[in-house]
C-alpha cells in the first residue's frame, strides 16, 4: 500500500468514524520523562479502532458480496465493530464470539444488529465455525487482524495521530492479531520520514516477541492475560509487515498492566481497557530508552465491564 | 462583574489552567434529544473546575496577603484546588477538611503540599475551625463559592465553552455551594445573548430549589447524597445572582445521578464524578422542555475513588 491508496482509504471511511481526540497528561509525561501524546481511540466509535478497519473492509467489497453478509470470530471489540459498520453499510454481520467473551462485548454486538453464534474460546473452534458459517450462508470472511484492508482502516488511527503530531519519533501499540500495529507501521512508513512504532505484549502471551526470533508464526498456550484483546496470534499477511519494520517489542506483566491502567484512569480520567493501558506500560517499564522523546500512544479502546474491574 | 473584568481575570489564570476539551456522544444526544456539548472540567488540572476559582482568587490577593498563606474549609475538590493553586503561586494553603472526606481527596490535598485539619462533617464545625485557623496563622480565608473572586473563576469555564460553541441556548451546571453556577451565569450574562442557565440539584439536598422558592438562603439537614460535591449551601454573594438570572433548578433523585454517570462512563469513556453527573441527570429526566435545542453541561470534576464505584 502506499500513501495515495491509504489517504483514498481514509478518505472513504471518514463519515463512519470519529477523527479521535489527542489528550497528553503532565503527570505521565513527567514519569516517563518524554513529550507523550494519547491517541483515544477508547473515543471511537463502538468504543475501540477496530471500527477503522471494520469499515474499510466492508467498503471494499463488491455490491454482490456485500448481499451476502459478512462473517468473522472475534474475543470482542472486532465483534462490536464488524456490527456496527455493516449495520451502517447495510450488511448482514455473522459474528462468532467466544462463550467466555465479556457480558458486555456481547450485548453490544446484539445491539448494533450483529448475529452472534458463541463457539468454544479456542482460537481453532472459532476459526472453524466461522468457515462453517461462511460456506452456510454465502458470507464473506472477514478476518480481524490477518486481512489487508483492515491492517490498511486501523492504520488510520496512526494517520490522523502523524498528521496533527507530525514530529512524532515513536507510536507505541498494542499487539494482539497484529493488524494494529500493522497498519501503525504502514502509516509511519508513509506518513512520517522518522517515526519508528514500538510494539507493546503481555509477557504471558509473548507471541509475537517469539515470532520475532524465530522468524516464524508463533502461538500462545491459550494463557489468561487481563488484556483479554490480545490473546490471539499474528497472521501471514500482518506478520512480514511487522518483521521488516518494526522497532521492537516490549513485554509487560499483569500488574505493570492494572498499574498502568488505573493510572490512566485516575490522573488522565478516561476509560480505557486494559489492552489499552499495554504500551502506556511498555513506555513507563522503558522509559529511560525514550528520554526527551515525541511518543504517540495508540489507546486501542475503552470497552470494559465496569462490574469487573481489577483495582 | 462586567464583561472586561471577566476578561482579565480570564487571561490572568491561563498559565495555571487548562482550555478544557469540549465532548460530544451521540448516544447522550439520541437520548435527550438535543445537542449537548459537554465542557469536561473533569480534565481540568486536580481533577475538577474549581482550580478556576482557586487561581483567581489567590491572584486577587495583595502580596502581603499571599505571605501569610490562605485557609479554606471544603469537603474536597476546592481542598485539593486551592493547593494546588497556592503550591503554584508560592503561598501556604491551610485545608480544614471533614473526617469523612473520600481517601483519595485527602491523599491529593497532601500530594499538592497543602496542610490538612480535620474537622467534623456538619458545616458549622468546619467553618468554626477555619476561622480559628485564620486568626491563629493570619491567614486569608477563601470561601470554596461565596467569593466573588471564586465565583468569577468558576466561571471561566462557561467563558470557554461559550467562545468554542456561541449558540448555546442553555448551560446546566451542578448546584452545591453556588458558586459554579453563579459563575456560569455570570458568564452567560456576558458572552452570550441568548443562553440561560439551569441549576441541577440532588433531590435529598434541594435547598437551592427551596431558597429559590423561599427568597431566602434555606439549608439541608446534612442528608446523603452521593454528589458529595453538592452537599453545602447557598452563599450571600452568589444567591441573588442566581435569583436574579437562573432558569430553573431541576431536582434528580439519588439512582437517577447514578445512572447518568454510568451511561457517561460506558458510552463516553470518560471519568466524571457523581457531582458531574447531576445536571446530565437532569437533562435526561427533562429532556422534553430543552428538545432540539444546544445546551452545555459542566462536568465538573472527575475524582473518584476508583474501590469506591457506585456501580
Amino acid at each position: 500500500m502506499d500513501k495515495s491508496e491509504l489517504d483514498i482509504m481514509h478518505q472513504r471511511i471518514q463519515p463512519f468514524i470519529y477523527n479521535t481526540a489527542v489528550l497528553t497528561s503532565q503527570t505521565i509525561n513527567e514519569i516517563c520523562d518524554a513529550n507523550v501524546f494519547f491517541k483515544c481511540e477508547n473515543f471511537q466509535k463502538m468504543g475501540a479502532f477496530k471500527m477503522r478497519g471494520a469499515v474499510n473492509a466492508i467498503l471494499c467489497l463488491s455490491e454482490k458480496q456485500r448481499s451476502k453478509g459478512v462473517v468473522t470470530h472475534s474475543s470482542g471489540n472486532f465483534a462490536q465493530a464488524l456490527s456496527l459498520a455493516a449495520k451502517y453499510l447495510k450488511v448482514n454481520a455473522f459474528i462468532v464470539m467466544p462463550k467466555n467473551a465479556p457480558k458486555v462485548k456481547k450485548e453490544a454486538v446484539r445491539s448494533y444488529g450483529g448475529y452472534i453464534i458463541e463457539s468454544e474460546s479456542t482460537p481453532r473452534a472459532r476459526e472453524e465455525l466461522a468457515e462453517k458459517v461462511r460456506k452456510e450462508k454465502g458470507a464473506t470472511f472477514i478476518h480481524p487482524s490477518n486481512d489487508i484492508n483492515v491492517i490498511c482502516g486501523q492504520g488510520t488511527a496512526a494517520i490522523e495521530l502523524l498528521v496533527e503530531k507530525p514530529d512524532l519519533d515513536y507510536i507505541f501499540a498494542p499487539v494482539g492479531g497484529g493488524g494494529l500495529v500493522a497498519g501503525t507501521i504502514l502509516a509511519s512508513e508513509n506518513y512520517s520520514t522518522k517515526c519508528k512504532v514500538v510494539g507493546a505484549e503481555p509477557c504471558v502471551v509473548d507471541d509475537a516477541f517469539r515470532s520475532l526470533q524465530t522468524g516464524k508464526i508463533e502461538m500462545n498456550n491459550n494463557a489468561y492475560t487481563i488484556a483479554d484483546g490480545l490473546r490471539t496470534y499474528l497472521g501471514t499477511i500482518n506478520f512480514p509487515i511487522i518483521k521488516k519494520f518494526i522497532h521492537k517489542i516490549i513485554r509487560v506483566e499483569e500488574e505493570e498492566i492494572v498499574k498502568a491502567m488505573r493510572l490512566v484512569w485516575e490522573r488522565m480520567k478516561i476509560v480505557i481497557e486494559p489492552s489499552s493501558a499495554v504500551p502506556v506500560a511498555a513506555l513507563m517499564k522503558e522509559h529511560k530508552e525514550f528520554a526527551n522523546k515525541s511518543i504517540g500512544i495508540i489507546l486501542s479502546g475503552g470497552n470494559v465491564d465496569l462490574k469487573q474491574l481489577p483495582f
